[in-house]
């Protein structure tokens, strides 16, 4: 397969307020042939030049109504114009580029740069096969400073690390689901309700929070969550990366260390991950 | 010199309510003496390992209830402790950990990072000098899609550049300002003033916009704003990173492109920088 | 699953003379249970910080004769020692240190990083099933300044790229293997072999070397040459990143450039990938 | 000021044989007037496309014998063709294309990458003063497995660093040197000695090293050796940026650990520093 990444800005105008869209385009594509392979034939190979041409025509002549929409239309054109190709998928990511506003004005034509998660999704198809839709969120930092804990895991003669019922639960979450072939909804909308459904699993209520027992719970929390909230989603993907923080020992410095300060680790480095699905 | 940085987190509670800050602390230090360097006798060397100690222990006594305060706190520290130390400087900066809202209530434990601007500070002593503190803002993405050109600039045989009346400005800023030896305010609410300045004065007022005849020019109006509304800034650099967004050529595609689809320049790649103070 | 990283440096002595290994080692496991995940019952997770001691205490007791040994020592631990596991993978990568020579003569303790190519491995294995084992190299950056060329290609009314026979090939290399079940072989012997059949196949001979009309068949060149010159191995994948360099038009500056001055181009950013195993 | 980075390949031929230079340039200019910044009157600026141009212009015509010999030519021409400039620096850098050699044989025209130390200049002139050169390489990065230790270090209550006559000496170095005015020698074999001398001073006799007792110690016979070996250098600038091996206390597992498993600490993270010139 030949895959092909193009990153540019979309503009354009409600009235007279400006509205902007930095999106990167990642285009994968396998072709029926071989030869090009084998002996160096390329007539059937289409150059990495025609795919970022003709995902900057498509940006030109329909805009970018949606991140997932895009990618459908870039999907489609693929099967539809090229009969040498068996199979296409097209992932766009966005540049979080949010409208400053100043005293709680909207700005008509400024923006600023928020990656606090950044929104991408994934259109695939195969020949003669549905066009699946995949949406999802990524390089999300949480944290919660308690509430959080692990204890009761298994141990033998190399388990050195202590139960414990407080610790800081920390790490970079990746979601991905598949909307199936459903496609006939507002994606924005349900994206930002997904966004939801994930923050409010992670922290539990406002004023009190709910106890995670483990890494590998809070990630099934989040799944249930949106299943369960979410109808058009079907198969949720939740990877964390893990931060572990130390209460670092100050014993040697003469004080104790009520989980006051606590330290980075760096490694071991841990992630856990989860596929849930409807049955 | 020496210089060595250790990043940690601060917990501490109000109520309730947990807080949390996590730093990344650089010590730099310069001794009077250079037998270390040209003989090898480390008597009066003060190994990055009690560096990283003092630094934590300052954090567990006091808190860190600025950052500003805590990067005094250390200067103070080395100075008064070390008669081997005759110059010291902290840079402390910050991880943009935000508070968790759900509907619009603050969630007592939850925490989300959002990198819209890194805030940092720096306190800098020479022995028998005053202490002068330091503050800024860096990795700021902004962008104006509109009310911006270049005209007018010098041309030669070289010159290759078309004048330009409506582009994209966009670009990453940082700005550092000196309060000089002033450290009895709010340095909180003075850092949040300057980055409302910064934001107002890149995008003119929230209706129309502000033109900008060049990026030295909006990097001027940046200083002169923050000079004029915050009486407690005695010097601001401000360094803007550009990018460049060319208008797609589209005419071989069949396709006129009025400013729709641009494409982000890699290289060359510009920045300008002003430093000014107060006379 | 869950996954873990460390890394760490392994010293041993032969003579007088010292030898270093610094590897990051990332362990993934499965297990039969889920009911961490749904009930947050931990009885059956094994902690990230037992599966860091198990590694360091396997790196102490049998040092690292070859990356792939290790991988290998490490997977019979996890599927032997603990029921729970259905499916262990463990991936080693090494930081590239080789030994100082001065005019030639070799250094007894002195090491320089020489990032010219990353070689890494992986063993997996299921429960029940066979360990199998995987290497490659990665990172990997070579250059072609002639004997490359791309015609002949697939044209419709988005294509605008021109036809060439003498551009610059260049683009970072990906090359994993396998070999089966094979581990009765000198794992470094071999691995060294296949870096060279790769840049042979990449270059061709050094008096002429030989024209690529693609990077597809560069890729499968290169395949093809590894699998007829190394009877262990069974599959390789290679995944070529390419790097496009433009000849750069220098008619409006009054110059002809006849590929003198070229000018990379950063996006449409391509790769090509292919897998190839034996009949 | 401002300033530009381009980056570009630069091809020659030598009869049959291709040379490729593959470099990136960062220029600084600085202009006698304020006006662009104070009033927005751009007629003095140079655009960042006209700088871009100048530098493909000169690579062009003129090739790229030496960096610093190209970084040279790019200080003249802006300082006698542009009166409004004050102050130029040119910072040239190379990427590490290396002819790939099969069985000893050079090839023609395939290079491979190998990034074990960047190979940089700067040249600088203000008006009206002397052109001075720079040369210098960065991201060199070294161990030394024993002959390291730290003793007799100043101690207080915040010390808990252990004396070590035997640890692990590891860094990446960064140094710069100034040729002063001179500019009439052979710039490639001058800084291949010097890649020498750091080489040589880091490690010590091939057979058993040297006893380093800092990194301080080690920076200065850094500078000490390359000053009394190269009588073009005036002044040397040298940086270790430590990594830190922690020997891994493997007690809670019942093994001793003599110096063999040690894992790299990624904070507190440590740099020492000095500028050493003649008298």
């Amino acid at each position: 397969y030949g895959k092909n990444t193009i990153k540019f800005l979309r503009l354009h105008k409600e009235g007279k307020k400006h509205c902007v869209k930095e999106v990167e385009v990642c285009t994968h594509l396998r072709l029926t042939s071989a030869q090009e392979y084998l002996e160096g034939n390329n007539s059937l190979v289409i150059p990495t030049d025609t795919i970022k041409n003709i995902v900057l025509v498509l940006a030109k002549k329909n805009g970018i109504p949606t991140l997932e929409q895009f990618a459908i239309d870039i999907c489609n054109h693929f099967m539809t114009t090229f009969c040498q190709v068996v199979y296409v998928k097209t992932y766009v990511q966005e540049v979080p580029w949010q409208r400053l506003h100043e005293n709680g004005v909207p700005h008509i034509h400024s923006f600023i740069c928020v990656p606090d998660g950044i929104r991408f999704c994934e259109a695939e198809q195969c020949r003669n096969g549905p066009l699946i839709v995949f949406a999802g969120i990524k390089d999300l930092k949480l944290m919660k400073t308690t509430q959080s804990g692990f204890e009761g895991f298994y141990k033998n003669e190399h388990t050195t690390l202590p139960e414990r019922h407080d610790r800081i639960l920390c790490g970079e979450l990746f979601c991905k689901w598949s909307y199936g072939e459903c496609k006939d909804f507002d994606f924005d909308c349900v994206w930002n309700k997904i966004r939801e459904c994930i923050l409010e699993a992670f922290s539990g209520p406002p004023d009190c929070g709910q106890y995670s027992p483990s890494y590998q719970k809070t990630v099934n929390d989040i799944q249930m969550l949106v299943l369960s909230k979410v109808p058009q989603v079907q198969v949720i993907e939740v990877v964390l990366n893990n931060t572990f923080y130390n209460v670092l020992d100050m014993k040697n410095l003469g004080l104790t260390n009520d989980k006051e300060v606590l330290i980075p680790v760096e490694a071991p480095y841990g992630s856990c991950a989860c596929t849930l699905g409807r049955k």
